[in-house]
């Protein structure tokens, strides 16, 4: 199932505890209603709360049969509120999996340059009253292609899990007269945090603060506290998944 | 002024006895205050409550020399409110009138189809479930094009006003694998209500309910009664303003 959702209300995709608001949690109570299974969905990215998604993928097994892909699209597009809309419904191999199986993601980053955002962005924009000095933010983003271990750009202690992933491509986009900029990263999977973590590095390069070698550094050294901030979530949307 | 505003919240363009929040009272207050003196504001287009726009054009006179246009800008962006966002200030003649001067306005009317919009246009749209027959709608939308009579395409008793207007393009375009419909209609200036009863038509037209020729029905008898409904507010937004 490709999901499209608007992140502002919910506590995130994953179900947490007795956290009730969340996109996995308004999924699976809608589909275990439909099918009258107890259904588990499994999706590629567990975006956080306030993330928004323009191609999540998400999957489940079912057993019953009396319902075609299409049939569920519109059932549940039907059921579900206005800001989460399914976009695709195709039936798989019962062996897939949307995360484990994930090939490549693509994660962009919304940034309104000046002191208002587009209105009809505004609410998946981060806002930027200055400008970023772009060249400076590509110089320190080609730090990061390629495979390398991202444990300073990541918010989760160090455990067994490896903690190295391969960044394939990031783009940093200019456009509407310079009043927008677009940061879209795309890699074979990213770590708690990650892509708001790299990108709060690249906006304190863009504005001067940092320069762009600070990238190198936090993958030389994978410490988490030379990183620094983490930018919010309004501005982040997960746009695609490869398998 | 140049000015972009979701309407979702407003009770429309035009300040109305105590009605105080409206778009044009919004910035009279901000303006006056930034000024220090009465300021009035004339827009192009008076938007109903729920209209948005995303180049409504609006003038206003002041003696204050102290601020330059993009000092204005700056500060009535940072003083409005998310929803409304000033885009553009010049400094005009003092004759000039945003309403009285301009030549062309283009509305835009922006439509889902399916059981859902896209999530991150579900406030700016009206969802259609079905699909609609764009061909006969074209077809309607043609008897449109030139110098008519609109009396039964307005929601004002007719006066002494004329309700005569040119109606110079109107496009009919389908996007998104037909998931979207945009009708777009420019002309010399519109009545009260005129884009949204021409719209309603057209849906119906698209739906089968009517023949194209129901809109030179209207057009020859001039009568309001036979136009029917008003497509909501929520879907409709002034594009553009060309003097």
């Amino acid at each position: 199932m490709v999901l499209q959702y608007d992140g502002t209300k919910y506590n995130g995709w994953q179900k947490q505890g007795n956290t009730e608001n969340t996109i996995q949690g308004k999924l699976e109570q809608l589909l275990s209603k439909l099918t009258g299974e107890e259904i588990e969905v499994h999706g590629a990215g567990r975006t956080d709360a306030g993330v928004h998604a323009n191609g999540q993928v998400m999957n489940f097994h079912t057993d019953t049969l009396k319902l075609s892909p299409e049939e569920i699209k519109n059932q549940v597009n039907m059921y579900l509120p206005e800001d989460i809309a399914v976009l695709e419904v195709k039936d798989k191999d019962a062996r897939f999996h949307s995360r484990l199986n994930a090939k490549e993601k693509t994660y962009c980053y919304k940034i309104a340059i000046g002191v208002k955002a587009d209105v009809f962005e505004r609410k998946y924009c981060l806002l930027h009253k200055d400008a970023l000095d772009v060249a400076k933010m590509r110089k320190a983003a080609d730090y990061l292609i390629g495979e390398h271990d991202f444990a300073g750009f990541c918010d989760r202690k160090p455990g067994k899990k490896s903690t190295v992933r391969k960044i394939k491509k990031v783009s940093i986009i200019e456009n509407n007269d310079g009043r927008k900029l677009e940061i879209r990263i795309t890699g074979n999977g990213f770590l708690y945090h990650m892509v708001r973590l790299i990108t709060a590095m690249l906006l304190e390069v863009g504005e001067g603060k940092k320069e762009p070698e600070s990238i190198k550094k936090v993958l030389e050294v994978k410490d988490r506290a030379v990183a620094g901030g983490l930018a919010p979530a309004k501005g982040l949307v997960l746009e695609n998944i490869v398998y």
